[in-house]
């Protein structure tokens, strides 16, 4: 059997990452749990509160002008430095997963400038995008940033530029999770 | 637990489909198989010669007047007249995905006009594609064609243009494999 590309965020008792909100920005919330572990595969588990999934795969709207830009200031998780993170699970909505390519990139980038503001903050923000809605799941992504204790203020700022955009009216579920290491 | 997005591809003794020939165009070969079974959700099946998995996702490059083009001539499987069926197991190289959105549209679609050579076999040819590298498997890409014993011939030269274009110079292993129901 091949090897999983799948990450499980599983919220419960137990894990390395200790959670300290989860508030639903849009739609329906999730249960609290206290604790969030990181796996690498799939897992279904009775003892946990949670369990959100999802791949990495190639970016898909990024030109070669903006990754060039994206490089200079690639994205480290896992620095010492950074024991906040935040965990953000997007749903949008059918119509923009009826709209085109050419049309979803106009959205997000031309209209909305996601990769421009989050290569803004990437020296001190780290992300990783996962991808969900291919594999059945309840939300189309979720997004891990990672930060210091110094850059709280800075991530608030970012998310909330990018709550106002064009393309987050196609968000149609969001829930905001904030954790300590 | 979500209702599996996955697509099984089950090569063996069983299934609606015989398999005609396997033909590897380019890379490593699959090992014969005399039926095809396809089944929604994920198997490990040791009775069997091999499995194929992928996902049907949303259109990653089509623009918007490309679609309206397609959607002239929707593609409908499952006709009763098409008694012939293609599986195409393909994988591309490490360089074409380490190439950005718009420059794999530019070879896919500006150079090698694939979008618009499938579209012009539409009607005739109906088809399906299924995405295989963010689970980790073998190849990258699934496609699956269905058409008359009339259009046998139509349905090589297509294959034959899309071989020659330049998007197949990043193709690493392919498979044909025909099939009758």
């Amino acid at each position: 059997m091949a090897v999983s590309t799948i990450t499980s965020f599983v919220g419960g008792m137990a894990g390395s990452w200790t959670i300290l909100s989860c508030t639903a920005m849009a739609g329906q919330p999730i249960v609290n749990a206290k604790k969030l572990n990181i796996m690498t595969g799939e897992f279904d588990n009775n003892n946990c509160n949670w369990i959100l999934k999802g791949f990495k795969s190639n970016l898909r709207y990024t030109t070669k002008q903006e990754e060039e830009i994206l490089d200079l200031n690639p994205s480290i998780l896992g620095k010492p430095e950074n024991n906040f993170a935040a965990l953000i699970p997007i749903k949008k909505s059918e119509e923009w997963w009826l709209l085109a390519q050419d049309e979803r990139r106009k959205i997000l980038e031309e209209k909305s400038h996601h990769i421009e503001i989050g290569s803004r903050y990437l020296s001190p923000i780290s992300r990783s995008l996962y991808h969900s809605r291919d594999i059945g799941e309840e939300f189309d992504f979720l997004t891990w940033f990672e930060f210091s204790e110094n850059h709280i203020e800075k991530f608030n700022e970012l998310a909330e530029l990018l709550r106002k955009t064009e393309e987050w009216k196609y968000v149609i579920r969001e829930v905001d999770i904030r954790l300590r290491k």
